[in-house]
């Protein structure tokens, strides 16, 4: 059975264009380096009804793992606890632990002084309300904690849509989830430039090399139009252990390599990274 | 009926994170400035099955447009167009117009002496190879046209990854259409910074406001975390012309203002964009 994993980004600053989404380029980069593959990113807006339904459409499909940013905050629009309580028929109510660790958040306000006392509003007690089951994840640099609810054999895990908090808490909180389900399987990559052929000509050279290495997948990527004539080649393969993905990875290379060469085109010899 | 729009983003460089998608953000972006509204941003891989189901679950939802980007170049993993004879059960055709216009390109690569002859290449008709009744758009910067299909009430258009291509063709082509479909309604917007006041006290505030002015969305982005107490509010509106649109917001920004100052904080009077 494959094995992958949706991100579900929610936010109307999204859908409207005011925010680049670096949260699902981060999350993607992050997961794949683990050996994991997201197969789906879906943005959508403030909506209990969207986020329901996106939500239980994800899980059709069967991921490991759901991951949602966003909505996770004090204010009237941040719905997705809400929406995933609604996905799953489950009730919301205050969680003991999350509101311990919002409150912990405030009186350390208090204590820096910003704060005059620790007062749990609804708007503050709405970031402790999860859906039933659930496990709040601790965020080191928010108050909204993240969440954690496993539904059959995908695990949801909400995180808050500022950049800073969703990263900390999947670092602490995701990762040792995800490479624990990754098996030790390890993600390795590396781009060079193609110079002096035609992405058109270039295709079929591609195509030839990835048949010959299977477990390698190369993408090309045209800079600027086909009229410069410079296109960045990206090679990638996930295996048990670097040593495998470096030589699959170096047995391509000379392949190419030397199919471009015969086309009268060059492959520069440096890595743009790795 | 609403009328909203639908994006889908197609590359496996995506969902590896290897790019970010600067593409959904300048069409949602684009888009809202014309007044009409995207409810949903999907990414998806270089994938026959994923982009015919992900199309025709997009179908259902019927948004008057759906615009895809990527998959429109000349290697194997370009599949978009095949994706979209899939879904809509079309067989593939090689179009004159669009042959004709990939011709034109290669032929001036030649005249420009990048190129010995125009010779098409599989991989170079494959780019004008269309779905039965589907239209090019000229590629003012590149080589592969965009794509535009009818099906119902729902205008599916195709247009490439590479930003640049992907920007002329739906600024020669695309945008037009969605002014007509908009019928003149603007976007306004406003940004401005709450200072000395929780997110959490905010949102009630925001709520009012909210409330008292219906046609007014305000949005609050805390930055750097609730620690530092700077939160960006983003207030916008649609609206037949623009006189209506700033009153509207005006009114907004006065009360919110008014609300925050009994709390404490302020309003920062300077716009950080409009």
């Amino acid at each position: 059975m494959e094995r992958f994993i949706e991100i579900i980004c929610i936010g109307n600053e999204l859908l409207i264009g005011k925010i680049l989404n670096t949260n699902a380029q981060w999350l993607a980069r992050y997961i794949t380096s683990l050996g994991l593959s997201v197969k789906r990113i879906i943005t959508i807006g403030d909506d209990i009804e969207e986020i329901s339904k996106t939500l239980s459409e994800s899980l059709q499909r069967k991921p490991i793992f759901i991951i949602t940013t966003g909505g996770l905050g004090p204010t009237f629009d941040d719905k997705t606890l809400e929406g995933m309580a609604n996905a799953l028929s489950l009730k919301l109510k205050v969680d003991e632990e999350a509101l311990r660790m919002v409150e912990r958040r405030y009186r350390q306000y208090v204590e820096e002084g910003m704060l005059e006392e620790v007062e749990l509003t609804p708007h503050r007690v709405k970031m402790a309300t999860l859906p039933d089951g659930a496990k709040p994840l601790p965020n080191p640099v928010g108050t909204a904690p993240g969440v954690l609810l496993k539904h059959g054999d995908t695990t949801i895990v909400a995180l808050p849509g500022v950049p800073d908090e969703m990263r900390a808490i999947f670092e602490g909180s995701v990762a040792p989830l995800l490479k624990e389900a990754a098996g030790g399987v390890i993600f390795y990559e590396v781009s060079l430039e193609a110079l002096g052929i035609f992405e058109s000509d270039l295709a079929p050279l591609i195509e030839r090399t990835m048949r010959n290495n299977p477990y390698v997948y190369i993408k090309s990527h045209p800079k600027g139009g086909e009229r410069i004539s410079r296109i960045e080649l990206h090679l990638f393969t996930t295996a048990k252990d670097s040593s495998i993905a470096r030589n699959r990875i170096g047995r391509a290379i000379i392949q190419l390599s030397d199919l471009i060469n015969e086309r009268g085109g060059r492959l520069t010899p440096e890595r743009l990274f790795s």
